[in-house]
């Protein structure tokens, strides 16, 4: 008596190319083929590869994210199906754990170049970077980016369960349009059949998905998706609407930590890995809960510090040239990033080095005030711990060897 | 031996018009006289009016709500000459405390009409209405908002130091270029000389200030000012530029709770009361720690609630009309705040209730992803533990009578 | 319309000696007349004197704290009439704020003489000694130890309802009992008629009170009353046993903060203030809840530092002399403060200040094993953010010059 | 470049009998032979047997609880040679992660009968009984205590370095003279060379050590071993004194849970799985912090719960019989849990299931006051969020169906 292991659905084989496996694709599409079947309540381990199929490699250059191709990645284990499922369900998706794999355990974070892929301070950080993560247990530390170490916020960047066929026409739709009002590809990643993968898919339905597919590239919110949000880590909740029968569940982008906004892009730690989900299905969820977009409760286990050990810093919605916007956040969170870029200098840290850090440490991005026109306000908690020296203002900083992150063979200082 | 008690640096009189006070004004310019002087390194006690100086009232109506005057609001008190500050230092803020008066232990959250101050989601809801909040030391409970009671996160939503000129200048400046750019007055508050009060300013000084005189409703970067960051609360070491001789410090504005974002505007639990802060100096700091906006560092004693205890929405750029904006996590934080109330509704609150809710209850408003293009997705996370009832997706609703905020005697249903 | 403030049910005059106010009380008995009603459902204000009524100043001598007279501490305030409370009920007590008077910002920790009181390492420490206390809103700091600075942990060390005539027979003969078998009068406080006040009762009645009544030094099961838990603090919900009609609910002994184990017996930060209670009446309450003893809920404001702040001690019962004890946590617990004391002396602390220091800094005591025989183990978190120095053990230490705490004039070092 | 995994030092096999493994032993002894060498600064992975090697069954019987060999327990890995380490330097052993075996998700939690082992409560609950518990994740619950699932707050209950020959004849001798002194071995584990294991020794050498061996069921204070402190959880700290050459540190015991006090001895939720270690050694450590035993800094990843979610019963040191004893904590925590038994019944939960329950779910168990005579008073913390229903005070109870935990075939009702 007493289960003898918990049964994987799905595993993956790292040796071989992403685009050989049956068990992932990269686009979204109702279409796609399930993969395997999960019954409603059990608890299944889910292998996934890491969010570029392996084209990062664990070393002191950053040629690599310098030359990604975005255009194949996020490589998502499933879809599943899950019995009972119907459009109109709510899937509750808890995630019972997340690890690396055993026996690779480390991770990746990356500064893409602002002419492939860019980031969120592209404007002032255009070329490419990279700094490798080693993983002890539950720490992180990496030697592009002394002095610190910290508990991962583990979890998945992507999970979602598929769109129905109208969902997905309705994404393209909007999507295009935004491509055409700004008149540049540059703002959305529409559909693209080249090195999209559909898992089983072959033939006229394998074209059909390449040519309609939704790119894994933004969260959307009829489904959740890349939403990149660092608190669904172990033990949350996620509340997911089902649009198609059997949900379709698919998960991946496996991050052993992240901060609020994941401001380099590639910016989580980047790892493959597993991830044990139980499932259950409430049923008629959506209309009960009114559910448009993905609700969660967060897990227990998140790494604590206590309120008093972030140091908080503000920004506010007037850009570096001095331009006043009007309530703008997003110009808001950029300043509050910035702010803490200059404060870290003070130690010897590199500004890439400090945009590598945000984006895959447990910062706390906030929204503090948004009606105070024309000025919008956002706040970002650096947590003091992960340091292991005392950068408490009043504490009189010293400059330190802080050696570099990777940078690209064609770097220009 | 020993302490009698801390000292007041200066009180205001609840009886008296706002405008009368000497100790209170209502615009940021560096030439209001100081009001009493601060020794470096000393705790003072400092006496608050309410943000609108007192024009709203304990009732059940918000017609009060509807015709308040923001011409004249936000009462400081100051501004104060901290002894040894010099531009180019910091002046470190050290919020030891805040309280209600004893003899007014209640305040107020409003929702402005759109045509007179609105707030974030006033597209959706134009109408003025009220909620009265009822402190009992640290909880607060509404009559107008049944099935809830919590802790204050109490807190001032303005501090800062005074602008020199040349920042006054370029305040000026900026905003009402964007005024231009705009076409309309609706997108910033610039300089009024009408209601506006410089404590002992008179003649030709006060007519300067009141034609210069920065409005107080938008924080900003170089001086924090009206950022409405709910955690600066008890505790709280704020780290504030200092711009002119004396520092020139104000406060006011004291929340007794407030949620990221402060929605509804009016959207905190507005209260009179009592600060208390110690004052140090550092010098030089600015150029030390490279500031160009304050930094803080929250106190130990916010209410705690386990990761595990909040019910997180998502929201993305993807507005009400369907239609897609680039990475706006302003635009998403809205969604994110209506997902929030259309799930409230099923336990029989009116939006205008939730809507109050959320602009002052402890709700933390998270940036999650910033990079994904075109989706920027935010996060609301609403404290479970406030309610009475319990509000997990998993258990079956159950819809209350909740009675009604206040409205005004000309709403339309 | 609205409240004006909250009601005070009973005041104290500081000026005027415990002894000659009405409605203090220092001896329990279900005789003493009762002081005030209080509605269910009503929330109030009572003040307190400190626990030894005054006898103790705000100066660098500890000849207060080695002549205090035990036999007339703890001035409770009380009894309450809580309206419908009858004997079975269980009264909810919400602590909704506890405050120091304004005009009293100081409290004072204490080290009893060995021969006065004592305290739980009386045989190390068998002199008197004392620290004085500085409050500034939420924050405590002490010329007598320097070096740490700390938010309150503000709790009641005393509240309950009166016994019933059966139950405090009961008291007093187990406890002389307990005399009898130790052949001392050390081990427990008998009921003692000097000093012992009644409030209002006069003539026979306060004969026969002071011939029976209670003394308030220890808690017991049956009501609380001096349990001295210091998470009793703001927002806390106590569930106490109504064992007379009225529920006679007292309360007093009021702690700024205090430690687990409140080790040097004065050991809190003693003051006097106000306390803000909430009342309300479960009928029937005991039976249902099977209760025998008070149960809590602590609130949501305690002072917080992540785990991985704590400093943490272990201690086994094996005690000085090396003797081996069997399960006894009360010797492990012993043995864990000694080695905490033995730590931080080689930053220039004297025992003497550890001491106080562990008395009345929110640190945490716990029952690690209990079933390991012979030994029982437990452990001693000491919060490192108090210090305004780095206290991990891979840091340096260096020895600074820490002054002194209070001391007798007879001391002998 | 880049690790490809973490080194196992010492690797253990679950079909061997424990008896019969090199890596293993079972009593404390400076001259049982080191099975592996670990660096200073390098981490590694150790597997463990489960602390009886393997008695214990996945099965709804607690026959095997009742049987279990006691002489032979605790397999513990080890001991390990750590470079540099000597005697006077200290250990510190962060604890990385710790996780089951993958094929063995599952782990039991046992009342031992009152002649065969006993436990905390004997004296009230003297029969065998059992518990198993699956995993999931970081998630566990067991089909014999319906209506709770929790978060592990997983670590070993065992670690520390060999005792000296000095210690370890200090260790007898106590020992001996308790036994003596009570004139019953039901007080302490005098060495026992049956069924003591010393890994790879052989002949006389083991024999010495089957003589003289310290038995590994209680911890000490000299060096910590068998402390059973719930928080040594993934991330602590642990700082260790260093008695012989090369530390010879051992570890076992793995626990996915514990509470306070482990009240049932085989208490915690135990299980064999993988220990990750860092090591580092603090050169003459001992001295400099005046170390008499461990100290530790807990982990940041413990399962949280906010303050206001535990439902906190409080003790005193007056027994069942209503015998006052002298400031014993042991009493009063006993008194305490008794508490919790009493009003966990209402839901339907037979005392022995709450027995096991309170032994291994995380509740703190705290020291609340131990200086006011005679009364030790103790609390027991039960975090309310484990159960699936609500359990606070006010909620109507609801008598539930709640099975049955595992019983003896001799079972007396």
């Amino acid at each position: 008596m007493g289960r003898e292991a918990i049964r994987t659905a799905m595993s993956v084989d790292r040796n071989k190319p992403a685009s050989e496996h049956q068990g992932v694709h990269n686009r979204w599409h109702p279409d796609i083929p399930a993969v395997a079947t999960i019954k409603n309540g059990e608890t299944v381990k889910i292998e996934c590869l890491d969010w570029t199929g392996g084209q990062i490699k664990n070393d002191d250059s950053a040629d690599d994210i310098r030359d990604v191709d975005l255009t194949g990645v996020h490589y998502l284990t499933g879809p599943f199906n899950i019995e009972t499922a119907e459009p109109g369900d709510v899937l509750v998706v808890e995630i019972a754990d997340v690890q690396p794999f055993e026996d690779q355990p480390w991770g990746f974070t990356g500064v893409f170049a602002k002419d492939n892929g860019g980031g969120f301070l592209s404007d002032f950080y255009p070329q490419a970077a990279k700094a490798i993560w080693d993983f002890e247990g539950i720490f992180c530390s990496s030697r592009h980016i002394p002095g610190v170490r910290f508990a991962g916020l583990i979890h998945p960047g992507i999970l979602g369960c598929a769109p129905s066929a109208e969902i997905l026409a309705q994404w393209n739709k909007r999507e295009a349009e935004l491509v055409q009002a700004h008149g540049t590809d540059a703002v959305a990643k529409l559909p693209e059949p080249r090195n999209a993968y559909a898992g089983a898919a072959t033939g006229d339905l394998l074209a059909k998905i390449r040519k309609e597919g939704a790119r894994t590239i933004p969260g959307r919110p009829e489904h959740g998706g890349n939403c990149d949000i660092k608190n669904l880590s172990r033990g949350s909740k996620v509340y997911l609407p089902v649009h198609v029968s059997g949900a379709k569940f698919s998960v991946g982008d496996l991050h052993f930590s992240q901060g609020d906004g994941e401001i380099s892009f590639c910016g989580a730690i980047e790892m493959a890995g597993v991830i044990t989900i139980k499932f259950n299905v409430i049923k008629n969820g959506m209309a009960q809960m009114d559910m448009k977009s993905p609700l969660f409760i967060p897990g227990p286990v998140e790494p604590q510090f206590g309120p008093g050990r972030y140091l908080t810093f503000e920004g506010f919605s007037v850009d570096h040239n001095g331009k006043q916007h009007f309530l703008d956040a997003t110009v808001a969170y950029r300043e509050t990033c910035r702010r803490c870029i200059e404060y870290l200098r003070r130690y010897g840290y590199s500004d890439y080095q400090v945009y590598l850090l945000l984006s895959c440490a447990p910062v706390q991005g906030h929204i503090a005030g948004l009606v105070d026109i024309p000025n919008a306000c956002t706040t970002l908690g650096l947590p003091m711990d992960i340091f292991d020296f005392d950068i408490r203002p009043e504490v009189p900083a010293q400059r330190r060897d802080m050696g570099s992150c990777a940078f690209t063979s064609d770097h220009r200082a």
